[in-house]
């Protein structure tokens, strides 16, 4: 599918979630969503974000900070606001439209960072604003979701709240600004162990490690496996080997993780048209306000950067499904809901890349589409060929 | 572990393992086994068979065919009769006795492959008997264990065995002959396709394809993927980039491979000493019985390449693991058989990697141990930096 796409001139990751809609249950039923295709599909968009984050030096995101805090905050108040609204207009009760809303927040940066990454554009400034808004968008997000959930319990701890939003911030801010300068400083020593590619296996333990740091914090694996990248990638800048085996790890996983986007639509709900219209206003909503919010974020840009950072926040993917999962096994979001979120989940992240391959299209390096992990390849030649 | 392992000149799975022995049920029990370590560890070694394959060209294997024919028959023959012997010596049943003789059957090539491309001797004309070898080892395993397994059930179905036999000899033959023709055919196709590491995604599809396909034909998944590796040697041999991208791959999961075989130790069986005297007796056999087979497969070569390839076939790993489980899921055979036929599997997984050290130390390349699979690199100065 993903060579299909490509030849359409369409993004491959289209065709790869497409794939799943396609396998998974509500066509041919091959293949049955899973715990284990679960983690799999975890473990992929792990080292996707880790490889976006070795490309991406800290400085990189302080520099753009301000801009993509406010992409961020405003990327989430707009979604939140709407989704709320039409939840109330809609018959929704107040806990059940909390949760809608905080379904509509949460921004899936591993689809952007996917086809901007193959595109060979995540040096540009929207690039790394949209992977900053998306670390800010991710603790917003758990802020809300905390709130909601308590809600859902029938009581906000505002402590509890408080705590977790301050833990999840010191988290990110501490790794985000001495991880780097803690691994520059570890480099030599880390080149003088005796096993195989010490960067690289160092590097696996950052990754999984921070990750599992991140979510004890609260914040999502994807957060820290990113910061993981960020912390080594000054370290690893001269070491093309370290992109190398990472991207053969995200080449080999990153299909489960589009796979299993595809297999979590549940076409049945095109059965009653009442979910269809709220499954459509939901999806048009959430395109419309995270561009709307994103973009204004950044005002002052040219337009076209405005419409990049927009489309780049669109894509909700599996966050917005994990919400709208917490909600209905609290029992406070009805089936018509849920089955509306998992399909605003799937469109938004299948609406996103072409719109993203448009408004980047002429930014693209002159050759063509380039990978960008390829740039350091040492062996151009067979850049393509591997 | 690993690290500790190179520091003490020793080889690294032998700290991986253990690694899983420390954090395993028998002492730290930090860890279980589970459905999901069984697969991302069979995942592992898949690749890493895959991985050897593409450093092995068919006529490499087909050269060294008649004596690899001679180590895996006669490696076979003598570790069964010997495990029957003691079996029944022991007071095993009939069934039980044929079971542990099976159990002490099949080598476990990962392990000892690991070790050889660790050390960059996989072009050897030992290493390569011992790969063959271990092809038809698996498929003498395969045909014995239909037959005990037939036994279990009561009744050993002739015409099943023989088809069973017969399947999965034409399908390795089928592959191995013809496979390599195919792929070489193919590779213009295949870097003409537009998705990004064109050879890289035909190779996974391949690796896992062949797999799927070989444990249809009752061959063990590993065989299917060095399989796939052979046929993809000549068309990927000047591509380094599909090596390094297998490579991370390889990195990332052998580990879990690794540790999930030091799990499964059960330390508990130390607790009766009727055990430990059964298990010490059945590791001596199965180290010794190989060894003089193997060794004997190769008799008219020099004293030194005879040990290298007796060597070679000592680790069982998962194979005698999994045909012990089949013999307890049937109920025939008991507890103590079980637990000695577990310490066996690990226990020569541990004996043998620095006897291969050992006895393959001076063909080691000058400049010290040095991966296999960095030969490729275009990079020199970054070969070990990774």
């Amino acid at each position: 599918m993903a060579e299909v796409f490509e030849r359409l001139k369409q993004p491959a990751v289209v065709g790869e979630i497409l794939a799943g809609v396609i396998i998974g249950p509500s066509l041919l039923g091959w293949v049955e969503p899973s715990e284990l295709l679960g983690i799999i599909a975890e473990i992929g968009v792990i080292f996707l974000l880790f490889m976006v984050g070795l490309e991406t030096k800290p400085q990189d995101i302080i520099r753009v900070g301000k801009r993509a805090f406010l992409v961020g905050t405003l990327g989430v108040i707009f979604p939140f606001v709407a989704g709320y609204g039409i939840a109330m207009w809609w018959d929704g009760s107040f806990v059940e439209a909390m949760f809608i809303g905080a379904a509509l927040v949460a921004t899936s940066v591993g689809i952007t960072a996917r086809v901007l990454g193959s595109m060979g554009l995540l040096d540009r400034e929207t690039s790394r604003i949209i992977l900053g808004a998306a670390v800010i968008d991710d603790i917003l997000g758990l802020i809300i979701l905390s709130v909601v959930s308590g809600l859902g319990t029938g009581s906000v701890d505002v402590t509890a709240v408080l705590k977790t939003a301050g833990l999840a911030i010191a988290f990110t801010v501490v790794v985000g600004l001495f991880g780097s300068r803690i691994m520059t400083w570890l480099a030599p020593r880390i080149d003088g162990l005796r096993v195989n590619k010490p960067f690289f296996n160092i590097g696996i333990i950052l990754c999984l490690g921070l990750s599992v740091v991140s979510i004890y914090f609260g914040v999502a694996a994807i957060i820290g496996a990113f910061l993981a990248g960020m912390a080594m990638a000054e370290a690893t800048e001269n070491n093309p080997k370290v992109h190398q085996l990472t991207s053969g790890v995200t080449e080999f996983l990153v299909p489960f993780f589009l796979v299993n986007i595809g297999m979590q639509l549940n076409l049945s709900v095109f059965r009653d048209t009442n979910v269809v219209v709220l499954a459509i206003i939901i999806t048009v909503a959430a395109v419309i306000t995270k561009f709307i919010g994103g973009g204004l974020g950044v005002l002052g840009m040219s337009k076209r950067e405005i419409a990049q950072v927009g489309v780049g926040m669109i894509p909700r993917g599996e966050v917005g499904i994990v919400v709208a999962q917490i909600g209905l096994g609290m029992g406070v979001i009805s089936q018509p809901f849920f089955a509306s979120v998992l399909f605003m989940a799937v469109a938004t992240t299948l609406i996103a890349p072409p719109l993203i391959k448009i408004f980047f299209a002429e930014d693209t390096d002159k050759d063509g589409i380039m990978d960008e992990f390829e740039e350091h390849d040492v062996s151009d030649e067979y850049s393509r060929i591997g």
